[in-house]
Formats: C-alpha cells, structure tokens, sequence
C-alpha cells in the first residue's frame, strides 16, 4: 500500500517514526520536514556536551541528514519549517528557511512530533537580557558553549530546578562555573516527594551549588548581569539559564483546528491519531494518558516520544497498536548522586484525593559487607486496600535506578505490592542483597496492608511529641550520638523486654531507629506483649533529611 | 498459639525463619540448632574476605549467638549437631559437639534448613592430598585465608568453572596466586549458554587464569601438589580449591524417612511441608520447582533460602502462603565483568524439548555518546508460539542484571516478549538508552514471532557459508578490517539498495552485520523488495565470541 507520509520534526519521534515506516514498507514516500539544521540529535546529552563530559560535539548527532536519507532512502529536508496544515485538501505548506521560499506538499497521512519549547515568561527585562540561554535543540546548545567557552563566566544562574536545570546546574559547575540555583517551588526534582527532594537538597548545596528555594525571579537588569528574586535578594551573574519547563509546540495543530488539552498538549487518541484521522501526533507536543491515575498530562520524554514514533508507523499501516499511557519513569543524575521515579507520588496522590500509603526504607545499594555499598532512600506509593502500586522514587548513589525499572515494570505488569516480596531478582554481594530492596519494599508495604506494622510519616513527629506521647529510640546508645529526635527515650531494642512493664498499656507507644527496620521489630515485640505500638516510618534517617 | 518450634541450621534459611517466627510469635519457645561455631554469617561473602576485598572477618557475621538471641529472645545454640529425627515421638537428638552430650527436644514444628555440602568426589589421591580446600563455611574460609596469609602460594588449581569456582579464582588472583581453572564441561557458568560464556573465557584468560575446559581431574599426586587431568595434562600447584557444586544435606530427612527427590533434595509441597506435617524444609535441601518449566530442580542460592524461611514461619503459623518455584536468578562478578541469568537458558530448553526461539543483542550500557558506554551480550529465549518468556541472560561490564532483574520480573508477572516493547524504564544518557536493551529484546523477539525478522544463529554459519548461499556483510568496509566470516561479501547497508538487480530472488540471502541491527534493516529492505533474507543472530560480535 504505497503512501505519502509527512512527518513534522525529525528528532526522537519524528525520525523513529520515519526509520520504522521504512521497515514496513519500501514503495511509500516519506518526507522528514526539520525546522533545524540538524536531525535525529542527543537532546539528553546537550547539557553535558556543554560541560565537556562529552567531548565530542559529533557523537550527539545520533543520525545525519545525508547518511539517514540514504539508509532509509527518505526525503529529509533539514531548514524546512511547516507553517501550516490544510486538512481539507490534504496538504501542508512550507518554508524553506534558507531561500525562504515557501511551498506546498500533500499527504496521505501527516505525523506531528514537534517536541515542545522552553517556556520564556515575560519577566521584566528578559528581552534585554544578553547572556540568558534556553536549551533545547544543537543551535542552543552551540551558543551556550561558545559562550562558556569564549567568556568563562565565573558564575552562573540557573532559574528552575527541573532535570534540565539540575543537569546545567552540573555541568556549568563542571566548567567551573559559580553557580545559584534558584527554584519557585521548596523543592527540586518535581517528581520526587519533599522529603526525598531533600536528600538531593543537601547534595547540591555540599557541591557548591546556591541553592535558592521557594524563591522566584522578579527581574533582570543590567542587561541581564543582575538578577532579582521575588524575595528582593539579587545575584549578579555572567549568565543565565532559563530552564523553567517545556511548553508544547502546538501552533500548527491549534491553527489546524487540531483538538488540545488543557495545558496545550494535542489530544490524541489510544492509536496516536489526533481528531483528524490522517493526522498523529507523537513525542512532547501530546496530551498522554497517566498510566497510574487514567487522568490527562504532560510527561516530555524521550522513552514516550521513542516508543510512540514505532506505534505511529505501526498504525499508519494498520497495525492498530495502543498506547496504553505514560508512567513517567525517569533518572537523573545529580552530582554524584542519582533520583530515579516512576509511577505517582504522594504529592499527586494527595492532589487528586486518591487513598494511598506510603512506606520509607534505605536499605544499602548492595551487601553492607562488600565494598561500596551505600545507602538508598526508597519510597513507595500504593494503595493500602487492595495493593495496587501507584509509584517509587529513589534516592541514592548507586543501583538507584535499577529497582525504579523493577517497580516500573511490575506497575505495568500490574503487580500488588505483595508480588514484590515474591520478585526473585539477582544477587550477589557485589550486586544486591539476598532481601534486595525491592523485596524489602513489597515486605515492608504488605506489613502496613495487613496491620502488622503502623506507623507515622516524618511530617506527624512534632505533634506527636508534644502531645507528650511516650516515644522510643531504640537505636544502640552509640548511634544517638550522631543525633535523634528531641523528645525520644533512647532503649536499645537488645533491652526492649525488660523494660515491658514500664510501659502504658492504654495509649500508643511510638518508636523509632535509624531506618524503620529495628523499630518494626520493636514494634512487633510490642504489639505482641500487648501494647499498642507506632513506627516511624523511615526511622530517625527520612526524619532528619528534612530537618537538616 | 504457643509452639515449641525447632530449627536444623542457623543460616540463611534457619536464621531468617527464626527472626520471622518470632515476629509473629512472642510466646513460642524458639530453639536454633546450627552445628557450627557460627549462625547468620555471609556465605557469599566467603570468597571476598579470601581475596582481602572484605577487609573486615567481623563483617562476614551478619547476626552473633548473642545479639540474635537477645533481639529475637531465641535460643541458639551452636556448636550442636542435630543427629537424627524421631517422628512419632516428635523429637530430635542433639549432640553438642564441645562437650560430647547428646540429648534431646520435643518439638511441635521442626524447620530443616541444613543447607548443601560441597561435592568430594573419590579421586585418586584426594584424602591424602594437603593443601586441598572446599569451600561452605566460616571454618573453611578461615582455613583457606590463614593458608594464603602464611604460605603465600605461587599457584592454585580451582576445581570448577562454577560461580564458587570462578570467584575462588578471581580471589586468589586478587593475592597474587597465579590460578588454573579446571573445567570438564565446555564452559565455565552453566546457567549461560555456550556462546554467552564464550565471551566470559576470553575475558578470564585476559585476566591471566589459565583456563582448561573439557578436561576432568583423573589424580592427585605427590599429596596434591600434582594434579594430573584426564587429558594426561599436569599441573604443579601450592594449592587446590575444590568447587564442582554441592549435595544437599539430606541425611537427617533421609534416615527419619522423609521423601527425597532424584537428586537428593528433601521433597516439599508448595507450602514447604515435607511428607510430616510437622516437619518443614527450606534452602539449599530442598528439590524445587523450575518456575519456567515446571520440573523439579536444585537451585542452591541465597534468595530462595531467605524467602522460604520467611514463608515457612508464616506457614507454621496458618498464613498458607505458597512458595510457587524457582527462577534462579543469579549474578556473578568474574573479574571486571558481570554475568547474570534468569530463568530457562537454550542448552535447558533443548534438553526438554521444548520448543524455543532465541535473540541475542548487544546493546550498549548506556548512551553511546556518553562516556563509559560498554557494550553488553543480551540472550533471550521465548516460545515463538504464544511469546512466553523463557530466560534471558547477559554478560557485559555494567547495567547487565539491572535488565536481567527486569526480565526476571517480568516472567514472574507472566509478561510475554510482546510486553517488554512496553515496559517504560528510566532513561538518561549516563544510565540507559531511549529504547533500553529490554524493550530491544522485546522488539527484536517479536519480529521474530511475527515473522518480520528471520534468522540463523552462529552455529549455523559455517554449514550456510559452504552450501555457497549469498552471505553479505552489510557493515562499512572499514569495519570489515577488524575481522569477518570468510565467505560473505561486503556490501554497506547505505549502498544494498543500488545493488538489488545482482541478488538472486529464488533464493535466500543470508545477512549478517556488527550486531544484528543492521543486517535486520538489510533484511527488511530485501524482504520488502521481494527478496528472502534471514539475518545472522547478534551479528558477528556473537559469531565471533565463540570463534576467537
Ligand atoms: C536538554 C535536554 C535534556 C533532556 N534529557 C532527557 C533525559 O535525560 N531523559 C529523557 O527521557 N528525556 C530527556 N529530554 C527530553 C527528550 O529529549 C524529549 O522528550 C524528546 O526529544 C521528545 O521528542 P519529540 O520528537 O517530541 O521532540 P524533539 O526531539 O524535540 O523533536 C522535535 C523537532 O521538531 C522540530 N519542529 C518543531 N516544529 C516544527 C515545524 N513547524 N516544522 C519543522 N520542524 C519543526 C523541532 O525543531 C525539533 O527538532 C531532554 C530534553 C532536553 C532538551
Ligand atoms: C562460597 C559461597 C558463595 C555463595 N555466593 C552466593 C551468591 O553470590 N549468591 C547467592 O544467591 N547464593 C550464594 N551462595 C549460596 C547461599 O549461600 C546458599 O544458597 C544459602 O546459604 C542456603 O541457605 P541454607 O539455609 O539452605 O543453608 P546454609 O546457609 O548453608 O545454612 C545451613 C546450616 O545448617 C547447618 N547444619 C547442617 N546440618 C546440620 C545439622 N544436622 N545440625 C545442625 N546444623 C546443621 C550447617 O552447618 C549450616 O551452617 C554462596 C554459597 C557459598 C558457599
Ligand atoms: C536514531 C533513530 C532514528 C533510530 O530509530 P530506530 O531505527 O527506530 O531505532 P534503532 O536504531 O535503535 O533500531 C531499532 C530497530 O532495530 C531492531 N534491532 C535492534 N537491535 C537489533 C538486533 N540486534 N537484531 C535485530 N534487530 C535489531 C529493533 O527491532 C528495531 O526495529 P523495529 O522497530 O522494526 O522492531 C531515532 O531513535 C533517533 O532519532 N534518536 C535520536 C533522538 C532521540 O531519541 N532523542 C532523545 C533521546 S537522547
Ligand atoms: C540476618 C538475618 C537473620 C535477617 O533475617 P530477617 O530479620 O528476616 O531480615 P532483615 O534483617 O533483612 O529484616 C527484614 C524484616 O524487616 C522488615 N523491614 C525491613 N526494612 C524495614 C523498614 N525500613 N521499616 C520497617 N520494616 C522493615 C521487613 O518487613 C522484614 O520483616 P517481615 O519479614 O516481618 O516482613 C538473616 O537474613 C540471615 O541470617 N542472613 C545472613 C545469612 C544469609 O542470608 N546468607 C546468604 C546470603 S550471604
């Protein structure tokens, strides 16, 4: 069935699209529109293209226009802007950015993967503002280089603690750049929960990043040399990074009379297709699915963007192959750390009224005995009814996101958090545990299902200490040392027995140790001699991540 | 429900059954029964603290008689050898083996975890040879480290390309031992197909292990500082580590009358009951079922053993919680590199007869133009009918049991090769690729099914290359110049298609390039022309593990 196939965009789904429609059939005619000069790019490595961790500028170009054409023998126009969409009549027209020349091409079916663009709000002074960079595309990333390279600038601010904000935060801090972080929100790293976002908090600072928090910019001046926050604090700088989210890139679907959610996104159906049967869309630019809560968002990635680009080309030849949603698995790397996510966090969770428990552990990335091992901040989010996993997060320096992946795929395979325990996963000392964490997660979530393990969360210590609650530290005398809650005895749990009888047998006892572990076990010991009995959960380590 | 609850063997199983029973239990008289001088200890440690890399001995002792018994209100006693089981009467005799005493328990629940011995075969020359270790326990690694401290050997023969024998070889490489590894199959690490480990054998040899495959051990001589093959070969050596596998510690069951399985392994229903209700087995004793193809099987490793002991304490307390067979799972370092399997490898699936396909990748570790990307030898076998997934494995430097875990979880979940296209993992440069190596397997094993992609696999290379059919090696020519299979053509991928009117369309042409990647988009673009082609399985880097 020959076609003639338009593709808007040729980076990841605009050139996975056009390398699997090739596959599928060889008569049809496929033309690769790409406003920019380049295709088939690293967007996920320019920023560290730009701190020199990658050295060489040609291993972020994935594909060349010329060598893809040929391998695929597709018609890819590189400086060929689409401009608009006539449904009607089937067609699309375009200009040539080089000639400027502007002309028309017809389609059978068209494939929007435009991506999205860094938001720019008209904050006073922006326009003025000479050394502020977006990044999102090689020009960008070529100009912010160029500029590090030819200006050292000694410092830096980077406005938005995204994961591109994060990543540039590193990377210019690579190049020995001074730089100020400064993000609107308490936290960085949206997709993480405050409390883990905090580990990371700690992290930036201790590597000599300014972190500014809850604190947004008001405006620039001096031509962009000064920046003034909404708290009145000014940082001056030698240049800016904007990096405050992605918006769609939906002018050409909208002018179309293409259907748009609520934040832009075009709206597709389960088989990518837009309200216009020969029109799909892909990638950044569309609405998804939360695969976790069904409701309509946003999630700019290159996995969604990649997997949709083949779904697309399956479609268009009658496959009818569904998208099921995005979980919105992603990592970053943070200095020497590592924040790793899937599924909804218990800030969604609570957004949207879902009931959900939480559980807390930080187990060591692998056998505490062999060398290296480290500690990992986990955190899982499921509902306490009927077990169904709604997400993870992880904190750490190693083997982070490796136990995101397992989690992600016992989401999708539609895994209780009690199949966790039963999950056989490799180990050796060098690698894991014997109980590796995801088994430990499964344990410790089915324990609060069954009511064999209550606790309270780091955010509910306070109250409980001042109502006066009896609340026990049963960490060795040793480990207090390095801190505790104020307000908690200090009973090893090795001494818990024999001290039963001093204990109320008519109000909640609380407890707590470094990680959860120890006091589960007291908690046991407890509740079977007959007292009621609450852990913290994630013990004195979640607790003191925030407060720190 | 108060029990008087024994335990045969105070480690990975017995130790966690212990700490669980009394989670749930406060009142039930607990009584731990472990021959040796240590409970709880690291056994897969050992090795490591052999080789220095665990500096610490204290830290091999994950749990002491003291702490333990303290934490748990257990009694534990070591040193104390359970002798033998008397059923109707439900009890056991004990003999303490410092003070000669034997006595006896009742119990109402008797828990036997007394895991596996190493296997001594009666070679010639064994009893009488001096420097000949095993491996197990504490005793044996002390025995082992205070021969390598004080006689500082030049040179080791390690019995056993097993994932003892390997590690025992890399630790004694660690101290300066120069090590022969004997082996009488074709290969070392039997959970890996023949061409999977081929990849590990040059790495070992790289590392400066001699190593001898399919030759046995006929003879020791001179005391054993001569070990004479069945090859005829000799061997001079300081040392011999003796690592063929191990037979588990069945004759506690046996003589009490309990059913042992083909192998020897205690027989056990899905709740861990052996054929007396009151008696329970766990760990490496135990015959399991093969969680793929459902026939029994011993899977002597550290995962199983803690899990059934944490299922069998549920059990003994009404919970009926199923242990529903094993994946084996495993991972092993072998010097610089990572070897991890799960479930069902081919040589398995062939001797059951049943019917499999393979695909075999080798993707990068994480983004190629991110520093440090290392190429990884991915293997999955599935049944080509309905997509089931059989086992996957893999041998590379970095990030292969993370893809490994994945799989594994994913066979757990039921999850067909189709559902690995799906699974929505992490991605960032410094971690993984768009499309990471699992949802490759999925891609690459579902064209197999759906008939897009045909192929041969390295073993069938030769017998094509001399019946004179059309081999071309879609590689670049430069490529080509590090090596080739003698008899294909070259003709660059970019270049096939100016090239369609010289190939025969009567008869197959037969494909091969790097990996796989490319002969398959090779493969498409003949096919599509109305050619037959069939791709060579993982390219020439497969071919070329087993032909170096
Ligand atoms: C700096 C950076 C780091 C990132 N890191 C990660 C990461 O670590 N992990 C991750 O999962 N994701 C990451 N991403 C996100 C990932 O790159 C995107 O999700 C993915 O590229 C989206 O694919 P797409 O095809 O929708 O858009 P893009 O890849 O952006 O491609 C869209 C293309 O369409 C072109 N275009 C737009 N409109 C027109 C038009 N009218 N005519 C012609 N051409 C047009 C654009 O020029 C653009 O090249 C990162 C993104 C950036 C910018
Ligand atoms: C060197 C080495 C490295 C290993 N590395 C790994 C690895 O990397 N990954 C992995 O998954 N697995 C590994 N294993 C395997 C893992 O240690 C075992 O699978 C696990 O320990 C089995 O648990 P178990 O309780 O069945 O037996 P064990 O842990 O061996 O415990 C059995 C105990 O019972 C005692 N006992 C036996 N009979 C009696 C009796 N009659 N009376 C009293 N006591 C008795 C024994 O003394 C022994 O201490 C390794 C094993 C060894 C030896
Ligand atoms: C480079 C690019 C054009 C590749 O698209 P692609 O051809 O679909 O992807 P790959 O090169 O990874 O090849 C995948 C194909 O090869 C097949 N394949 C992979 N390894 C194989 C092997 N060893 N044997 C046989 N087939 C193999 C897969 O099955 C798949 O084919 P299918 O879709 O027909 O099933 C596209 O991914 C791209 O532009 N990437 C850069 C931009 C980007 O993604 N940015 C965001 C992340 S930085
Ligand atoms: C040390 C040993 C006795 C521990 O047994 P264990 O108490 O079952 O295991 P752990 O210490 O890991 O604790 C697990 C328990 O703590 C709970 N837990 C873990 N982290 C927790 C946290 N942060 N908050 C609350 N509970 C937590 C788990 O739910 C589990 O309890 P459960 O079984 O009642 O659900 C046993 O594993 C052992 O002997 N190991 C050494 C021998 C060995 O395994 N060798 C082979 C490998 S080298």
């Amino acid at each position: 069935m020959k076609k003639r196939i338009l593709i808007v965009g040729g980076v990841a789904g605009g050139a996975t699209a056009a390398a699997r429609l090739r596959r599928l059939d060889e008569q049809s005619e496929i033309i690769v529109f790409e406003r920019g000069e380049y295709i088939s790019f690293a967007n996920c490595g320019l920023p560290y293209y730009i701190g020199d961790v990658i050295k060489e500028r040609s291993s972020l170009l994935v594909q060349t226009v010329e060598g893809m054409s040929k391998k695929f023998n597709l018609d890819i126009r590189n400086f060929s802007e689409v401009e608009s969409i006539d449904r009607q009549n089937k067609k699309i027209k375009i200009k040539n950015l080089k000639s400027g020349e502007v002309y028309e091409e017809k389609y059978d079916d068209l494939i929007l993967s435009p991506g999205a663009s860094p938001i720019k709000p008209p904050i006073k002074g922006i326009d003025e503002a000479k050394s502020l960079f977006t990044l999102r595309n090689m020009k960008d990333t070529d100009e912010i280089r160029a500029y590090v390279d030819e200006n050292l600038p000694k410092s830096a601010v980077v406005i938005g603690g995204g994961f591109i904000g994060v990543e540039m935060a590193e990377n210019l801090h690579e190049r020995g750049v001074k730089v100020s972080l400064v993000e609107m929100m308490d936290q960085i790293m949206a997709p993480l929960d405050f409390e883990m976002a905090s580990i990371l908090h700690n992290h930036v600072k201790e590597n000599g990043v300014d972190l500014i928090l809850k604190d947004g910019v008001a405006e620039f001046k001096n031509h962009g040399t000064k920046v003034v926050l909404q708290s009145g604090k000014e940082i001056d700088t030698d240049m800016i990074i904007l990096a405050i989210g992605v918006k769609p890139e939906n002018k050409l679907a909208k002018d179309a009379g293409l259907d748009l959610g609520d934040r832009g996104g075009i709206k597709v159906d389960e088989y990518l297709r837009t309200n216009d049967k020969n029109i799909y869309a892909i990638g950044d630019a569309i609405e998804v699915i939360d695969y976790v809560n069904k409701k309509p968002t946003m999630i700019p990635l290159a996995w969604p963007a990649n997997r949709q680009g083949r779904l697309v080309a399956d479609n268009i030849y009658g496959k009818n192959r569904k998208y099921n949603g995005t979980l919105g698995t992603s990592v970053a790397k943070v200095f020497h750390m590592t924040a790793s996510t899937t599924g909804n966090n218990e800030k969604t969770l609570k957004r949207l009224g879902i009931k959900y428990e939480v559980a807390h552990i930080h187990p060591k990335s692998h056998a505490g005995y062999y060398p290296g091992a480290l500690p990992i901040a986990f955190k899982l989010t499921f509902n306490p009814e009927d077990g169904t996993i709604y997400g993870a997060q992880g904190v750490g320096y190693d083997g982070v996101e490796k136990r995101i992946d397992v989690i992600a795929t016992a989401i999708k395979a539609g895994l209780k958090v009690e199949d966790l325990q039963d999950l056989e996963l490799a180990y050796a000392p060098p690698y894991s545990s014997a109980k590796d964490p995801v088994n430990m997660l499964g344990y410790v979530a089915t324990n609060i299902m069954e009511g064999s393990l209550k606790q309270i969360q780091w955010y509910e210590v306070d109250e409980v200490i001042e109502k006066g609650s009896l609340f026990i530290d049963v960490r060795e005398v040793l480990e207090t040392e390095m801190g505790y809650i104020e307000g908690t005895v200090n009973i090893p749990l090795g001494e818990l027995r024999e001290h039963l009888n001093e204990f109320p047998k008519d109000k909640p006892i609380y407890v707590t140790c470094q990680v959860g572990l120890r006091g589960y076990l007291a908690c046991r010991l407890l509740e079977l001699n007959g007292f009621k009995a609450i852990n913290l959960d994630g013990g004195y380590r979640t607790y003191a991540c925030v407060s720190d």
